[in-house]
């Protein structure tokens, strides 16, 4: 069997990868009138009167609600709510297995902007914190940031901001390896997406001074047709020289290659013009944006993919378990930029100078202190 | 410790009644690989094909959603959906033990009732089937009635047709105790809320013909005041020889009571005043409209209350996990008028013509059976 027919075999055994189970046993009738009427009343009058008890007495304390309208998922596009659903179990899977949160699955049927607001919203009370997944750009931008606006739990589009940590925290390790400065580094992100444009402005908010942004139609400047509200807003932070021309024009010069974006479409020669000890992320999948052999073959010193089966893989499920943790843990009402700082830099730290090494500069999944570090580097940031 | 301590107690120690739990490993890269990207993918195009297997590769197969909006919560009214939480993540956890069955509690910030509408709709992608709880009427009648219109999957308000299942399995057996004729039982019903209304339809359906509806201002009647739209309804199938009075009017030549009303608001006059082996189901939590030795004092045959420190606890743990298991196993698309009063004799079938006694009318909620009867009393009345 090849993986796709074992994936689909084994999700028909499961049936479901996530099921709900009891912490309160009910074996006999005081059981029954503790979990239940007439005790059950206790906890509600409690928080009835005071509503910070919620997080006492309920699952809110540590359970985040994995909501998607199925409007982007995956490589796979528009696919709609019930064809989103084992993407946002196989999430909240994660979120139990390597962070201890538990985690809903929702899928809405529903892909009205204002809406989906309305809806997330209202279902707030139920949980800890909101994880959004694969919600089309530009949508997923306004979504997120009226919700936070709204809700005094944490809001957080994993597309955009897990991946932009792991990438940053991939990003400060090649600075390690290849002795380069933030200051002078020149960036190139490919894909104007959700993830090109939140690993963008946290790059930016890091330090990086020099950073582009290009799309199919190349890069992005004051005048590049069609582009949406947050792509006029992101050519006012990126690409102050105001240059134009295609993604090959872009990365000659440039120290950093980022491609959220489509196979194939590196040439070793882009490669090969960029400036010396280049660093390139490829995370299209499953096809890179060009293949770490090709890549290093034509000069680049460290080299990441999406894929597990190349050395420096950019994995979000080193992010959002510990983000998710950490907020909950200290009871964060937002998921803040210094946070997410904070969590880049302590992935980082795990790869000590005696293992970094340009095929090592991302901690690994199954390392059990990932989600640990990334909570703590999160609770350390909670104010107010 | 009393009951409200120790359930305080044993709330802030669990801090949350459930949790969420994989079936899928994931302790390897290939796990991680088929549980999440890219070997998910993989289901999510078999649904995106065809819609029908997301109840084969997802959890929507075995999982009901448990929606309230905090509006009517126990006895203690509107208090929010915050506050209502413990309740629905009680109701969860009986959902798995007693049904097998995973549910998951969500409490929606919305009174509005087309608001609340539209969000349960948009929830039903994830969901088997809808268990609404603790809606206040006549509001639950509309979101229950009009979820099932553009829905195709179960929705069922429990405190409506829990309770009317579970008081019509007791008062089957306690027709069997008495020898009364249900065509010639007097029916009085206290309480024209959503629980009242409901079981006087369903007593109407099994075959009952003389129902009356009280509430605190008496009989429901043609003229009665201040009638909501479904009480006005009911007025029109109960009391057709248009009596007026009091609770106690009705009461006088009744053979049956039902209170799902308030504390001690039936005299032992009106049971004396009632017709011979008098049954009375006094359900009002946690202080019965009278308590049962006053009423057998009083003449009274067959007493069920609320309460499990008294024989006939009308409890609806007996009803909705096989409710929803039946629908579910048997992908029911709606609960119907007859599943519910299959599942109402199932269950009073199980009490025995040996067992049978005015003391032991209902089944044990611990009685392993009870689940399976139900449900298959509802898989048997599943058509197309």
């Amino acid at each position: 069997m090849d993986l796709n027919e074992k994936a689909l075999h084994l999700h028909k055994q499961w049936n479901g990868k996530l099921e709900t189970v009891s912490k309160s046993p009910v074996r006999s009738r005081e059981d029954l009138s503790i979990a239940y009427t007439p005790g059950v009343a206790e906890p509600c009058r409690a928080i009835h009167t005071n509503p910070a008890d919620a997080y006492t007495y309920t699952m809110k304390a540590n359970t985040v609600a994995v909501i998607s309208d199925g409007s982007a998922v995956l490589g796979l596009g528009n696919i709609g709510p019930l064809a989103a659903m084992p993407v946002m179990e196989g999430k909240c899977v994660l979120f139990k297995e390597f962070g201890g949160v538990n985690a809903v699955p929702i899928c809405l049927d529903t892909q009205d902007t204002d809406e989906l607001i309305k809806i997330i919203a209202a279902l707030a009370p139920s949980y800890g914190g909101i994880n959004l997944e694969d919600i089309s750009a530009p949508r997923c931008f306004e979504v997120e940031s009226r919700l936070k606006e709204m809700l005094d739990i944490p809001v957080f589009h994993d597309d955009q901001h897990g991946t932009a940590i792991v990438v940053l925290a991939g990003i400060i390790n090649a600075l390690r390896v290849t002795g380069k400065k933030k200051e002078d580094c020149h960036i190139v992100v490919n894909g104007a997406g959700s993830a090109g444009i939140a690993i963008t402005k946290l790059l930016l908010r890091y330090g990086f001074r020099h950073a582009m942004l290009c799309d199919k139609s190349g890069i992005l400047h004051p005048d590049s047709p069609d582009m949406n509200w947050m792509q006029k807003e992101m050519v006012k932070v990126t690409n102050l020289e105001h240059k134009t021309g295609s993604l090959a024009d872009a990365l000659r010069g440039a120290d950093i290659f980022v491609g959220v974006s489509a196979p194939n479409i590196v040439t070793s020669e882009m490669v090969s013009s960029m400036n010396k000890d280049a660093i390139i992320f490829a995370m299209a999948n499953p096809v890179p944006e060009i293949m770490p052999d090709a890549a290093k073959a034509a000069g680049a010193r460290v080299i990441g993919t999406g894929r597990s089966d190349f050395p420096n893989q950019v994995n979000n499920v080193i992010a959002f378990p510990g983000i998710f943790k950490g907020a909950l843990e200290g009871r964060a009402k937002a998921i803040t930029e210094e946070m997410k700082l904070a969590a880049a830099t302590a992935l980082a730290s795990l790869v000590s100078d005696n293992e970094l090494h340009e095929d090592f500069i991302m901690p690994e999944a199954f390392d059990p202190r990932v989600a640990k570090v990334v909570a703590e580097a999160v609770k350390s940031h909670i104010t107010g």
